[in-house]
């Protein structure tokens, strides 16, 4: 019987800006939140949460695609860091 | 002796538009991914990955803080969902 041997992965990618790049957009949700009530929080970074779906052949190919599309595509890697998850979706 | 109830909560809060909402960001990506050699991406989604530290009472107070200030300040909620993740991070 043939099977195949490809399956589906859940891939979240969360890109960050390196520690010591600045984060306007942060500082300005810092600045502004004690106006509106909200205390104690410090240190807000924003940063992008890419989901997709990845048809590979196993969770090791799966997260050195991401990786590769990571470095050439999705992030600029001299200010941002990105972590990956590889989450099991589906046999196909 | 005297014991301080204020917690330190390590705060990521997920962003992305709802379900059925156009994402014009993902889409450009998923048209593009092929074209680089990358196959096998559907459903491309891009959020916002906001991370803080949040000083609170307890873990289920830093929720409902984060909670109010997405409602209020952090999301579109006519267009956008959040999931809150606080995780703890040290007692003060």
């Amino acid at each position: 019987m043939w099977q195949s041997d490809r399956m589906i992965f859940s891939v979240l990618v969360e890109v960050q800006l390196r520690p010591g790049v600045a984060d306007p957009q942060g500082s300005t949700i810092e600045r502004s939140l004690p106006a509106l009530g909200f205390g104690g929080v410090v240190g807000v970074r924003v940063g992008k949460a890419m989901r997709f779906t990845l048809d590979s052949a196993d969770a090791a190919a799966a997260q050195a695609e991401v990786a590769e599309m990571c470095d050439r595509f999705l992030t600029n890697p001299v200010i941002e860091d990105a972590v990956i998850t590889v989450t099991e979706a589906a046999g196909v």
